[in-house]
């Protein structure tokens, strides 16, 4: 998963920036970036690994002048951990000097990356934004816009877009909609885009919309002009952004995040009861809403029973296994007097591998637990995301290989109750598609297995005739 | 305040020492210190500004071998921030290599120094645990025991210290019992000295027992001996450890901090109820509790109404003012569909300047607030700490300067509340006896004010007869 | 200016990569990188600002396995000081992984990327290496090797180039030859390629020949093959490679760098004699074997004059007016007993701008010098180099704008007497064609001025119709 | 080893004393600290480990205001390579804050420090800096130049300091005057203390005088005034000074070192000729002033056989025989066409394990000398030195343990030859008393071995009674 952000309009555009990308940092802690245009059309960059606050400072923000930028925090969902794919991309072409945000993914990316190579194209890392890239410069259209439209119609998956092409920005969401955009306005002439509202709430800019699938805009001088939209597809919101991924006071997809997982939290309730339960407690602070909404249905007294250690990042974001599993050990501990004797439900969003959850049953048991019910507020995860969210592959996920009774013995839990699939869509909102291939496996567009897929690496040439 | 921790009679003595002060990182960012004792007595040491996670690393622990460790997070209570204050202190004394960790705050330190000086004692930096290392070192008695002994008879004021002298380690707490500390066991030999119960956990010990005020241990080859008692004093455990500087998961003077804080805000709820609350919600984290026990006691639904970002630290502890500001701008997000329409109750601990709180206040009424509540749970500060929380002056207290009418329209809320002085006593335990100056005025001890004090830094040789 | 190396057949090829660039670190201070290429073909690379040894630990280079590497130290040529300018460029082609390590600077490479970007092609950078990448990845050809051949043929200007195609490695230098490259062996199969044979010394690679101009070679598995020559043009060496730039213990083109150096210190001893001069010095320590040269022809006995602070770096290296103004000061300090009441000989290699010239006779005459006879070992500097050294523009340079006397003046010397072409180009040795088109005016090739720029950075395509 | 820089009565003395440190670099490289006062008598201080322009920027002076600093920097002589051992040492005293940088060794610090220890004394490093300033502060005097004297009274050994008190400087040397110290002026009311007159060359300052063995000085605003001077002692100058230590542009002991150097290399060649030599060449740069003393008396041509890399610090100064081996390595390399079929002389300094110089005889056999003749312009050293230079222990000294042919064995010489001590000794002038107890073995003070030396870190108090 990524963050973007994009300020035009307004002068110290870079500081905005920063401050955006410091309110979407729970969206990607790998990598972050930040490029500015400044009123002679110079661009300048900085890139870094690490967090937005390790990158920045006021010397740096301060070499990036201008009125126009474009920022992006990453973790890596296609290519390695390397700074070659630190985004945003800031390159010169047949445009002029273009830099690129994205959040999402690309599942064709193999395909016309090879194509584009055997065609002399140079790719200097490993992400798919790389593809899309060349498929602007080279296309032949007459207009900057009609050749990023030319590319876009030639790449399937899931993208959310910040471009800049000289001080001309775009903003642009792929027709089925999968990752969030929105719009807000700051002071006369400001305009700013982000993948949450969050981050406008920051930089102290006013909701103004949020980008419908197909959408595709330009931003020039303060003004937004709505170029036509892409072509329609069905739409499939990412359903996981609801239920993990953003920040409960985001407004993601028209609804209150905080909103839909306090719902969720009390179909959770009414599907999977917990009848001897005495207390309940969340695996703060993701799930917090979620285990509000299954006391306030069931009844169940609310409580704190797990403490998490400020001064550690986000379990699920960090690259490598070693990292994740030091860090769960020193994340939370337990309140000996709220668990002590009890039984007590424990309030999860989603289970991926299923070892965190066990060293957390473990620690709860610990501290005195006569009964664990563990529930989560999403289905079983059955298969990989191809559109943007880094999970493991299919053998990692403990609901792709385990039946719930395998995982409840695997877990140590008493009971454990997952919410349906229909139960959770329904608390996401009818009014909505969502993809929820993740859970369901009915992928919304081909899937990489079903794509023919070059050899990687492989060179087209010899070295010798 | 200062976070300590030692460990005796296991291998990898600084790595444990490590993970102690990881967990009582929220008593101090401002430096972070391990000192290491080796097998054949040689003690080495790393000391460094910033968090505990900044200053070690694997290489740096694998550089302080021995089962033997000392380690201090500190923030400022006197002296100003540099790194010849940092603790623990390690130097070579007449009863060998001496190390020691503070947490505290010695009200008479001025004035010994002022005579050590005098009688040729160097000083390398300004805390007032360099006055403590003097008197021991200095102290004609016959055994370490009895020259730590005397040295404590001559400091007046809060001190829970960690000891090594060679390898022999101390743990001893002032007959006042102004700060925590505890003792745990880990394996067959190890023993633990910690702030908080939180790091045993971390460490993996099981607690053993809280020194009482005046309790002087000695702890050699995985033994504790109780050395006879400091002269007893009448018992002032300081009650703001448990209404904000200790973590909710920790046991504090025998009592759950959790717990404490929960009845906190029932007698909030029935002392300074809110009739038309629609919704009450802390301030995140260290009110979530007391939000919780105000919304059990006054049956107003509790929810999430401040959403904190998690890559920020705690308000409280940096040291200056610009700092503060500008973190308070990134720390906290409101969720708008909480607030927007009601009216609602915010739960706090207490309140010091009351800056950061009209910032909130401000920032919830923009997220649409009808009416906005504020409750505190602890009665108004009126002056400062004198045993080692970093409050600032009487002039800069807003309790202190101002009437309840007075605040309620400086932060602009449409009613405030405090908890009364006999509401926080009567819910922190009617068992132990607190100090709780910073609200009374009452202090337990002579105050800086009653003490003749020395100029500071004045010679008292001239250059030339 | 910079420095390149190449390793081929031997293990740890990262490592010997490090000490060959370490030994070439005064060809370029600005930015240093290694590609290594392992068994796999799996290419790793890093790259940094500032010296090699600033960027490269043991940690570092153990993570660029491979017994294939490229490396290069730069300072700017083209193009500004940033990381995205930095050496061996390392991108994925249609010919697989490519890296490409550049000495030298191409004079059409502004008309060539303004075609390529019309066509499509992506800049990341502002240096012309990245012009050849595109024009290799581009071609069309059979095999490597005759897209490589193809893009050289489309270049013109200064060339010798490293380059890996997956695990083949090539070396090659253009037809006119202005840069050296050497070829060493080390071990049964290792290969070395790098810009001076002090490279191969510190590698402890044996000799194995000089590439002529035109020079093509392919190097696989410890086997160099020659391919056929880039087609002829006369013969241009650099000669300024023998006057400053290459250390005095390599062998370049065919002499020894300080044998060539001692010749120019005689032959300008005959030119310009220094009558009445009681001892001569260097300008240490590029100048040592001129003065050396010059005491043994002219009979004035030499001394060291100046000493020189080993914890400073090279003058003539550094990006920018400041920091050169401000090490200058630092550098050097005269030796009084040498000087005072002296006529002294100061033996220095070039001219440029005269300001560090001007403030080192202040210095002298400081120490007490009677009269001061600066002699220079090459002529009047005036015209830029478009071959790969940084000389700056022609207003600045001082042989450009003033006459020999009003330089004498300038720098405040009693005597000034510049090396004759001629004379230089004797020193240097008949037998080789030379370029010496910054002293003469008779650029080889045609000139920035002679070829049609394209205006830099202005788009071809317009944002709207 | 080290430098020391006083600067008092003039603005930004702490930029000051940087140039003045960066000048005495050569003195040492393990760490730097500079302490500066202001006009209220403020002292701020900044220590680190490495070199001074590692340690200081513009930002970091910024933050040392004031008319008054000592700087200091520092190879470990006594004590180990650690901050606690960094100076200048920076405390405060009954004499108020107090600030020594000191060069030499005190040899009795070991028993005094076991006195003052069992009289309370508190000790933060090992150095035996540190044991003079609490003698310092202890001193019951009745002024602080009374107190410092009655301390000096006390230690035994070679000390040439720098003294603060306040905004009071000091400077001092002891009766012996084993270590130089020089004064100098800049502007109206500035006054500037340094070990070598390089420094003073760098700040700007004119060289006043040097003080004189037992002088004693106080400057006090731009005042120099001389106090009663320490009980006289015969003058022992260390002559290593002269033959290795110090800068040849510097003039020590009121000699030029360049100077003394050129006539050490005159009275070797009288002493040690080569007859059959052809060329003669130093081992670069320490040498230089003597090869070509020693081409001048022989008539042997001098040539540069020897280059350096610049990039590479100096082989004696770096504290582990590990790092000391992979510098040789790539510290030089011989230029082929000066050696190869020839007979050379190789003029060094000095010879201290020998290790080097092995490998140094090696190279140049390896490009092709057909003899070499080492020639060193001091006698074997057969003893450590014990005020102030690190020279290694007896055992380690191969002069020390080994005939001079069995040396010239080890080193694969054709012929080995040492300047005889009365030969060193004419050449530094018989005017001046000198310490060459390193060569002879006679000590001007009694040693450590005749010393009672108390066991080091045993303490006096036990635990329990």
């Amino acid at each position: 998963m990524c963050g973007i952000v994009g300020v035009s309009g307004i002068s110290d555009a870079a500081r905005l920036t920063y401050l955006g990308l410091y309110a979407l940092q729970h969206r990607g802690q790998e990598s972050a970036g930040i490029v500015a245009v400044d009123q002679d059309g110079t661009a300048r960059s900085h890139r870094g690994m690490g967090l937005v606050s390790e990158n920045f400072d006021d010397e740096m923000l301060a070499s990036l002048p201008g009125d126009v930028a474009v920022g992006h925090t990453r973790y890596s969902t296609t290519g390695s951990t390397v700074l070659a794919n630190a985004q945003p991309c800031n390159v010169n072409t047949r445009c002029g000097p273009l830099a690129i945000a994205h959040n999402g993914n690309l599942i064709n990316a193999g395909a016309i990356k090879h194509e584009l190579v055997s065609r002399g194209a140079i790719f200097t890392g490993s992400s798919d934004t790389e593809v899309l890239v060349h498929l602007i410069a080279r296309s032949e259209a007459a207009t900057v816009e009609d050749q990023i439209r030319e590319a876009l119609e030639q790449v399937d998956g899931a993208y959310s877009l910040v471009i800049t092409v000289g001080r001309t920005m775009y903003a642009v969401v792929d027709s089925r909609g999968f990752r969030p955009l929105v719009i807000g306005r700051l002071g006369s002439s400001g305009i700013v885009v982000a993948s949450e509202t969050c981050a406008l709430d920051l930089i102290g800019a006013s909701f103004h919309c949020e980008l419908r699938p197909g959408d595709f805009i330009r931003i020039d001088d303060g003004e937004v002009t709505h170029l036509p939209r892409l072509a329609p597809r069905p739409m499939t919101r990412c359903v996981f952004e609801l239920v993990y991924f953003a920040r409960p006071d985001s407004i993601v997809f028209g609804k209150s995040v905080d909103g839909v997982r306090r719902e969720l939290g009390r179909q959770l309730a009414r599907e999977q009861p917990a009848p001897g339960g005495e207390v309940v407690f969340a695996v703060p602070d993701s799930s917090n809403a979620m285990a509000l909404g299954f006391a306030e249905a069931s009844g169940i007294k609310l409580e704190y029973g797990l403490i998490r250690n400020h001064y550690v990042g986000r379990t699920f974001i960090n690259p490598t296994q070693a990292l994740r599993v030091a860090k769960v050990k020193i994340k939370f501990n337990p309140v000996r007097e709220v668990i002590e004797g009890k039984s007590v439900v424990v309030v999860d969003d989603s289970l991926v591998r299923g070892n965190t959850s066990k060293e957390l049953v473990q620690m709860i048991r610990g501290a005195g637990a006569r009964e664990v019910h563990l529930r989560l507020g999403s289905p079983p995860i059955t298969g990989p995301c191809h559109y943007g969210i880094d999970t493991p592959t299919r053998a990692e996920l403990i609901g792709a290989t385990h039946s719930v009774e395998e995982i409840r013995q695997f877990l140590g839990v008493d009971s454990l109750g997952y919410l349906s699939l229909d139960g959770m869509l329904a608390a996401a909102g009818k009014d909505t598609g969502y993809c929820h291939a993740c859970f369901s496996g009915r992928y919304p567009t081909r899937t990489p297995e079903q794509l023919v897929q070059p050899r990687r690496d492989t060179p087209l040439i010899p070295t010798t005739a």
